[in-house]
């Protein structure tokens, strides 16, 4: 294995080897989805949902929509990673913490581990979408913090590390409703409450397949070839859109340099979880778990907005597609 | 039972108990579609369509689009209200009985039974889509009536009896084309040929899954509790629209005050003849037989613009859920 | 004179003779815009109004921008018809009276008297533009009807007297904000509270001038040679719109059958107070006065937006124009 | 057998029987998708494509987008029209052959036979759509003629002989994107290079099924009939469009004339592999097979611009089910 | 003087020396409008037209707007063109030679003299707007040819001269309605019937004055230095759009190479006459008269689709400002 | 005089007495406007643009768009506040000062002082407008900070001292293009580099004349009635846009909370130099001077994106309408 990975190791990810007759660098779980349509009563779906390791076993935060089609953000448990258990309640998130206002929504989180905090980040309702980020040591209690950005922007990924001395977070500006527009920047914190020193990393339309709009997914991985950055695209068809999961390596140093992507996607709508449901053709990816000492990875994505999937691949076999081009 | 339902009975009503293991006041008819593609040589699909109780059978009337998707209005008649026979000739309706003009298209029609004779009533093509108005005691001559509105308008449901002394009308007054704007009102008409006395009854938005628009459904059936009110609504997703079912009681005597709302929708699609079709993800409901002896409710509703399929639940489950908010 | 025009006579109709050297059948007061912006502190405009004689001299009720730009409707007296005051209340107008909701807004009012009443119709908000009317015979109290239909509908026009036992009125059912859609149609009604039989006048794109959107003007003039109905005609173009005046004949008994109409429009924005303003290149006409003795027309107009102007015809000229087609 | 049709034999035409209890006169094989998704590694779908007799084997252009989803050309080797080996190297035309520009992109080829030498015509980008030429006689060296029209123009098909005296291409003019519009047109040329005499064939919305737009699909047959002619039309439904086949038969000399048209669609989405994939909801034919000594006709469409598909009919029964109309 | 213009001396070209003060390389005629609003009965306004020294006079092909705003083209005649005489008539031109169908509109014209004939090309409507041509030699007889393209097509413009055997045309491909796009390309025919070997010349938004759409505006000037091209550009703002002039030079023998061009417009919309009429902020040249004795330039262009005006310049002046971008 | 104006004096701000027969609170400059079209050569226009007082005299940052219509920001000195020299040199912002690439555009300045430095502030733009910031203390040399925000931002107003510990800044994020939406924001930053705690100042739409958009104007003005703040406000028309100024209070501790608002605007467009030019029927403030002497204020305004012009009042005037609402 040629690829350091800066993390911990993580015996226990979930794993299927690549099966026979497969010729690509990633696979799908066999037993997906793993989370289906309706996980409790009074739940419609679960799906573009984040997951770590905690306390040996693993935790989520997942966007979950009730019948009323209004999502919010719950905790999940769950002993393998695959089967899961969901809270019923939701967290308690606020549209601005200074002002007490209840949200009017929350979804598609991730969460990163810094230090050894957790922060739950999210795309948070305070007069349009922007993103909202909450600490937690236990799961059971949340600090939030000041929203990050002005309205409007989506999918917000933070770094797992100060980066020079700052926080780093990905994110896309774009408009209220579902535009056809959006690249992912990077900017810089000193504290998490106040932002600064932006920096395009990512202009859409790189490639056809994320030619209308992408994003950021899972939170970046710290290798030493860079920081392994899977995130999504989304291109428009003569009759609606797909989304689709992509990769690169940025700079270690300074994250908006992109050092290589990958020109396709390295997944994409196939399965009927993935073209059929709420939303058709949707692979969105949320979170990826790596284990550093056997470099497999876990990637977890939303698949049309119904239902949580899970593919494997490993860093290495991943970074060498991204250094193909 | 503690509900009273100001109608007939129907011990016929078709019929299956709730599945073991159904955790929700609403299932699927385990034979569904009822009517699949192609119900007949030269007709494409059939859907968004009402049946009636008929002389101790069924009698319904169906949106049958022709191969040339041509879409125009046929009876059916059936023995237990679940395996159908469709007439082959469309009803002869005119764009607008006066000038005796062949209509461009006639759609999603309704049936209500006031005193002693059915009412047929669809969106009738003039120049754009209104709401076309036929009497009939035998389902075999139709006398047309003058078109209720001006164009343009869709979704016209009548009441089942004169309320105040006028006859009642729900409808969705919009623009042409599939536009995303509608909110469902009442009209009054002493003698179904001018109506006035608009009133607002429902506007879209009041939950996200019906943000987009909305529309009545199946004629609104009389209860001690007010009038219960099946209708639909649509909201818009990252890629294309979902077509759901609501629930709703309007007061007996003022039908325009909405007296409790199911905050989400009671049916939303999940299963293949609902996500997959002709315009994937519709659940469009149109109509609704009711036994006053067991309170028993069969709702009839269009899946994927291509099937007819039916759900079960009873009069008392549903208005106890809508009481729930 | 050849044509008879079923009116009084009003020998002080507004006047002025053809010009030397002016080649067409209508021209322009010379002292235009006889109302221009600002009447009174706190007003910001007014245009897009009506007026009828009264008791020897003349009254009239004006859409009125407030500097919020808010239109509300207010009366102004005139002892010339080219003079006005303004009153500086508004007409307390409700949404819909049955509701007791006040308005959310009111403006481009038209003014029919049929018998020995006059009948203040308007565009009134009520979950969308309809048409509002209002009684009265002294113009110091009014007895608000019910709206005449369902939004979205603008420029209602009703006729000065019942057509074959029934109110008439034109009007241009549309749908929400400024679409680019719209045709003229016929509604009748017994009793000025319920409307039905509708019947298309005339759909918008005859001629290029008018093929964007088309509405009702003035109250028609009933002549020996039908109803001189003066209307508007909005073209787009490769940079904005054009809203020009138009004028046609209807059927004495049938309404809704064009007899003759003229190509072109018969007024159209060239003057700097027609060409410039809130809104660029707006005539708009709302009424019209005419003198039975000689045939005197004096039409009045909305000029961008922002003034009221006169012009003046006989219904000899017009009508000789409209039959040229 | 009645009809002529003045082509060769194809005694190994691909043929299946009309399967027991099939009421339609085109049917499809049973083994469809006859290619799938991912054919060869790096390979995403392969779909709108076209074949021809060769050699006593067959020869196909296949549209191939790859993983980026870029499309290209690329040629395949069958010995029986259904079990088809795709070259891995795409075809090298050119943007305009007269500026050695690389092509941006080309998809959904034809190809026509005409007298000795094979034309494939496609969808070439030159700032814009348009529609690129390549003449072979063994399909390993190409002569990439004049892109035939200026952009934006998709669909081009060249009929198999001249008419007249002159080339002629069926093509469908529009603009950039996916516009809603467009109608199908004729024109002509001396010598495939300079086109002219551009007639109106058929225009869009004749019927429901094919309001929004339509396009030439396989290569005309010639009959005693006329020219047997199969396209694809689309429509908008209230959410998303439906892509269909269709046929008519043009006259003979005139080929802008339209002797007779089915108006219903002869073959639209109905199964798993037409209405879910990257595109849902797609029929786009592309080419036909067929046999002089038996009529059997084999059209090859593509299906949810993710899978080729075939369906079987005759000469016969489809000019039946035209002149029926 | 150091330009060579390849034409004929034009003694009595239309003059004005630059006016002192003037800092400016072009500027406008004093007299200016040429022509205004109704220049004659029914006619409402003339723009966008062209003229040609004809005898020792003048001659010109107008656009001129009947009342009804239906375009059409008319002949008039000037001694020193400046003061015009406009036919009442229009040209008799069809939407196509070959099926007599009367056209729907003809707007736009150009004039080139080639040899010793006159070729008036303009936008025809044919199913859609394109390039129609018709040839005279007395302006009396009209000979119309071939539509030159499929639509959409607008601002067709021929070279006065066969440039390496063949005739050839700027024109802009583009879409129905006023889309905002369009780029300027070159077209080569052996014939004038016969259209091929489509060149791009210039894409929009070389700045952003022409981000919009750009087009062909006077007949090419053969000087030493290149074909002297002037055209128009078109940019959006936050209300509306402009319409300017701009100038480049063409290569002589490969006239689809821009080998110089100016960076900024040369005229665009600053008087009354310009900025105000039925399109505000239009300039748009539609012809140039140049006297190669002296180099002086006179261009004819649209103003405000309302009026005609001309502005002076030299060759030598404009060729100067061309080559310093 | 009531209001006390924390602010320097200014004895020599431009100042002209209200105009007899003016009942208005607020009266425009007689000599308007005070910068026309074409400044100096090569330069287009100049509009929106920001003054402050500078060493007994007065300077300038000015929008200037050049002949080809790029926009770019020029220093510009007089001696009254009325005459203006510009400099013919662009200021050298660039897109980001870290990547050094050179901007694509600048537009909109305004200045505000902090403590005894200048702070340039305008829209700037990096992959999209955002807000651009550069300080100096003598507008000769100029350090250009981080951009504030992510794109899309426009209209930043910074306030001219710290609020609680931090700098604020007003902003309207919105969306790429002329979108019809956007709200004003509050930031706080502890550098001018890293920006949060975002809060929503005004919604657009309380009244109709700013229901479009709306954006900061002038730099707040510290009173002891809060922060005296003119913006601007954009309303749809059926024809196009127009732009008005606004005002009101903010708090002076918590300057997201409007204290009070005037309810209209106080200014729209209503001269020939507001209603006619580059873009028509613009009004848009973006500095004012004051005088704490006597209260004077002089408001500067972009008119119909072509001109500068300037309206007087008094703080104690304004104030006071803004209390009446």
């Amino acid at each position: 294995m040629s690829i350091k990975v800066l993390a911990s190791e993580l015996p226990n990810i979930p794993w299927q080897e690549r099966p026979a007759g497969c010729d690509r660098y990633i696979w799908r779980h066999t037993g997906n989805p793993v989370i289906g349509r309706r996980p409790f009563p009074g739940a419609r779906s679960v799906y573009n949902s984040a997951v770590v390791p905690f306390n040996g076993k693993f935790i989520g935060v997942f966007r979950l929509d009730y019948e009323e089609v209004l999502p919010a953000i719950h905790i999940g448990h769950s002993d393998d990673g695959l089967i899961w258990k969901l809270d019923e309640k939701p967290l308690p998130f606020l549209s601005c913490p200074a002002d007490k206002r209840e949200t009017e929504y929350g979804y598609d989180p991730r969460i990163a581990k810094i230090d050894d905090a957790y922060f739950v980040h999210w795309c948070n309702g305070y007069y349009g979408p922007t993103i909202g980020i909450a600490k937690t040591r236990d799961f059971k209690t949340f600090e939030q913090l000041e929203n990050a950005f002005l309205p409007f922007n989506r999918n917000g990924v933070l770094f797992p590390r100060k980066i020079g001395g700052f926080y780093g977070m990905l994110s896309r500006p774009s408009g209220p409703g579902h535009n056809a527009f959006g690249d992912i920047f990077y900017s810089a914190s000193p504290d998490l409450t106040f932002w600064g020193r932006h920096r395009l990393v990512l202009e859409r339309g790189a490639s056809r397949w994320q030619r209308t709009k992408i994003g950021g997914g899972a939170t970046p991985i710290e290798t030493s070839e860079g920081w392994l950055t899977i995130y999504h695209g989304v291109m428009d068809t003569c009759n609606g859109f797909v989304y689709s999961a992509g990769a690169m390596l940025l700079d270690l140093d300074e994250p908006w340099k992109v050092i290589a992507k990958k020109a396709g996607p390295i997944l994409w709508p196939e399965t009927d979880y993935e073209t059929v449901g709420h939303v058709p053709n949707v692979v969105f990816p949320c979170a990826a778990l790596v284990d550093s000492a056997t470099n497999r990875l876990a990637i977890y994505y939303g698949a049309a907005d119904t239902h949580i999937a899970v593919a494997y691949t490993t860093v290495d076999a991943l970074v060498d597609e991204i250094k193909k081009g």
